[in-house]
């Protein structure tokens, strides 16, 4: 059993209303449903977590730190462009980190800063970069441990 | 009537004490009893918010979307340097948007992350800007609403 | 009453023909008789010149600060690019400076080289942005005779 | 038959007269003769215009397209390093436009900000790429006469 | 049953051989055997090339794409850094393309020319990468079939 | 006696636990309590706030200038790289303000957007860096205070 | 009688049938075709090469230099972007060399890194882009030959 | 006895009236007197032309190296910013030019594009920068004909 | 005791009489005499080194290290912007350093070439500059015997 | 005795009949003479392999590698500016490298990518680059061994 | 009588036997000669001084300032690309200033990092930049004496 | 017998005690040795000259150039990145030039800003890089030698 956070960032809170030429017709609430689906399936926690405030994603990330989480899937969002502090956040606890995104952010020319962080990174799959990503986690966490045994 | 949202960025809530020789002197406080004045006289409904936060300008807005606010004036005001989040937010929501600055900006040397998924822009023009931004704003509603009908 | 000078930059005289997904298909005849009508409505003199050559508009505008006229109000238009003859222009002569563009330039990639020195700058609206020009104009002006009365 | 405009850009001229190394020996006149005899051999009716300030290029182009002219090649020469009023000018107008330089401007790291909006573009050829230029645009017609027959 | 084309870029023949501490110490053979296992625990059909050249590879995709092969996936290896003709090649044929790279190249500072032609892109999870890329192809075809019944 | 405050930048929380070979052992309850003694030993008061969301620090100096706090010591830590937002607010402030980085921010490639509205900026020390920043305050307001006298 | 070698870069081969958009539908089959019947009428001799490796187009290059051919047409396609090797083998070789490109590559915001050392460069106008190029290599040997005679 | 040409860019004419702070009060009129009557004591012939039209400052020239004018003096002003077409003109025509401008160039940010063509250029010195021209003008020609002679 | 060069690099030694604006007037010579009383107050021994030649300064260093000087505190001043050689000195040298600078060099425009070879960094806070600066260099010397006893 | 593989990269079987200004007019087929001879005077054994196609370099160096061969001397010649893959196949084997080029590419403007992962460089010395380069190797080979026994 | 210093900068010395082409066969001896002659025909005080370092140029500079010396003339020649320090120097001391090249240094591509401190600028008359120097400072302290007066 | 000067740029005089990681722990009078011994091997005369001041650097090869040195080899180590006045010296003087460097300045991404200006570089390969320096400075003089003859 594994114990993971999912960060949505800014504006994802909004998906399946908003540019539904980018991001599909899927909302939060289904995607949500088909994620803790997937987790229960493996007999994984998973907390999904959103926020527009890049010091509350955060706040939420020291948390789970402390809390006993062992692994980070987060789709950084509107935190793409900007978020040094959330990178630097990321440096500083120890958790294993999957980044993903919707949509081909290389051919959008957008640049995540925090992606050079990460131990792996998902995009272009629209849902299934999500269902992936907790699956490259999974495998992250079988491998750590593995090595550590 | 027309239901309008202005969003006062972040060091607006300082506006009048804060560097009067690019802002002037008038109080936020002034400001407001100013517009909201000028609502009322063309019989219109109008909620400012003031914010340093920049996801809670988004919160914000999102909501005001949901609520049936019809268009968003905004001084993105410290968000304007590095506001990717925000303007991803203008993206999602459908909202006709109107940017305003107090200052020219493109004399002090300052580009606009957001003005790009604006529908127009005021900027160099003081405390008319506000009023001139509620006024482009009345106009852009009554063509869409024309070309509507 | 106010007495001001409208420059209509390169390529304006082909308004409504050229372009109508950026420009619409008010042509410059019907936006000289729509701004004509909003002047006389306001009780001010307006004068139109239209020019494809930057150094007549430069003549011309030299000579209107010498005929007494008050107020500019310009769409720099082709020569937004790299207008910096006319810039000097504009910081040479002494007169208020409004700037107007019928569309987003900053979602557009254009950046404007008078906007530096102009006053306010008003872009996006369409024929609304002269509407909004000239009502820029005229409170500036006021302003400055309140101020020195 | 086919009835087109050449524009001849700044400091053309002098062509013959101005470093001959690069432009070869042939005047202005002579190639207008030969240009001539080729549109002659051909059917075609060919006006050539000569012009140093870039607005009259502009003007001179939208007068032929009000009158009928059907293609235009242009060499912009001295218009080619920030002609931008002029590409506008080109997009604007829907003339089918061949633009033709008789050296290899890439070679002499010359970028012309006309050639983006060109049907076709011929350098490097001196004398020849005015008559390839001609030919390209008799081509151009024919097929688009083609393909809307 | 998916029938896919897995292309291993410049470099990839020296796997495990090469930069350990980068790539790991499966070999080029060892990463075969664990991928077609892979694919046949699918039922799926899987090709492996490998080559040094780019322009082999792009001969390599363009008779798969007519010898009917379904989706692609690749490591572009040493040509991500200037494969631009691959690129090119990716855009001409119509094949479902996901591309994977065993370490963060976000990190390394290395950007890929490829990436954005790519439907998806997955990268920094070592052998897994490859795993996940071609669940991805399987997942992407499933649901294009889908759409398509 | 001296009123200072310190602010303590996004991610200072997880000071001692973060990157050590970086930031040293020293905790943020550790520091505190070295900077309170040292204010104590100086008859000053200090008050130390933490936060990791950038309007929080905004407001929180917001408020401090409006009780009467004399000086301003700051890590903007993770708000170095784009706190565009909080430069506006130290500019709108009067308060005297001391930038502190506990690290060598100029050998990491680090540029901090608020370091040019600070009276001072001391780098590289590691906790010495706090400490000296309280003295250089504290000269600041003895200097300030002198010439006004 | 003219003897040249027509060089098709990486990616033609799959000419009509890849991104019809930009390249029509003519394949290259039948732009050979079409090529050979011109050599023809003029009495002259074609041969057509194509390759997507980048240095068995050097290859035939220097095999033609040696074997008498007077004139190299190319399409260096997918070579366009990083062909730095073929560049230097074009300066290398004495060959008269004409560039020729279907699509205007100064809109499509790709730069040639061959063109510089063309004699002369034809782009935009589709099939007719060869048959032009042809005749300027046709016109460019008559040249020579007399000023040689 | 020496012929000159002194051409006045862009808003010369409005000399002694126009930022007084960077040019100074004396008037263009006062300026002519000046120089002419420095010609004079010189024994030599001098025109001066005023344009704010770059293609006119062209035509005149070409016209005055027709005319047998031996050296061009020029203030470039408005087009020193942009002026690639007067530059190639003054590369086309063989006559001896030194540029003058009246402020610091350097110091203000601004880089002549016509300075490269130059055989002398003289900045920052006022009005003197124009007597110092005319000096220099009248050294090179006395120099050239020394050496021919 | 602590034994310490500190460095005056080009243009210190007019202190004081340069650019009162930026340096006060306080005097070399007073600020000598500051420094050595701070000096003595602490039972140090400070030698201070005024050059204008950058390689003078390396001699010094150079000097100082052989001579068993323990710390270093320089004001690189005229050598900030090019001093590549000074730089490569110090780190050629193993000596403590701490670089100290008057004025807020990141509010100038200013990078020191410097800074990210210094153990810290102080700067913008005038004479202060320099006590600190000294003050510093104690705690580092005490903090190193520390960990090494 | 030492055995060692020279690689001529792109276009340098043209040598001596290529840009002789550059290259001289010794002849490939001269050169690999001269070089064999000096390999037999030191007694080593010197394979010389010639290619236009990167990959084939490439598989030339693995093969090598795999083969017992102790050093590589390679003149990259064309794939000096874009050999990235060739670049990360250096890095890959483990042989030692020494990059030779006959001209001075620092003043061309050529900058090597394979440079960086060379053991020593040498150019601008025409045939003596590659006399030098196998000296250097054998130097270099002789230390390894040296410190290894 | 004016009292000045000529400061020739890095490599002036070897003036007439450097680089020919570029600076003629006039040597230092021969120039200085000239240039004493000139100031003895104005009654003028001229001391002419060579340096290859850049801090001895400063200290003469320092040293001339406190001796009274009126005005400096300058070629930095060599320290013209990064002389920094120098700059701050002509900034610290109030020495009117004019610069003197002998070629037109835009043309060769140099920048001079000093030419913005400068009162005014002379470039590209070979050995009468020198005399046109001396007479434009002779001007400048003229015209400072007769405002002073 | 050739006579030759060695010039060591700024911290050479270090090394062997300076970053024994980059340049090993040879001590500066060791390499002399090495070095003199290798020049009396081939009967060569070699003067070693040390300095940190780039101007001392410039006078001596201008005296050596006088004195009939044959040929210069320098390390200009601290002078490499901006010793722009040592490059122009370079080119005044007609001395052959071998430059050399211990390190491979293309890895450490260091550009040679006097490696244009010389006949020959090496790098990379420690002490060898000079014995490497000499051979190459003795083969470039006898090649001018018997080109002479």
């Amino acid at each position: 059993m594994v114990n993971m956070l999912l960060v949505q960032g800014a504006n994802m809170n909004h998906l399946g209303l908003r540019e539904p030429e980018h991001y599909g017709t899927t909302t939060a609430a289904e995607l949500d449903t088909l994620l803790q689906a997937d987790a229960k399936a493996h007999g994984d926690r998973l907390e999904i977590f959103y926020t527009n405030i890049e010091g509350e994603a955060m706040n939420r990330i020291y948390a789970a730190a402390s809390a006993g989480v062992q692994g980070l899937v987060m789709n950084p969002a509107g935190f793409t462009h900007a978020g040094y502090a959330l990178r630097d956040c990321l440096k500083a606890v120890a958790l294993p980190y999957v980044e993903v995104h919707m949509t081909n952010i290389e051919r959008r020319g957008i640049r995540s800063v925090t992606a050079e962080v990460a131990d792996g990174v998902i995009f272009g799959l629209g849902v299934q970069s999500y269902v992936l990503g907790l699956a490259a986690m999974r495998q992250l966490l079988a491998t750590r441990c593995g090595s550590a045994g």
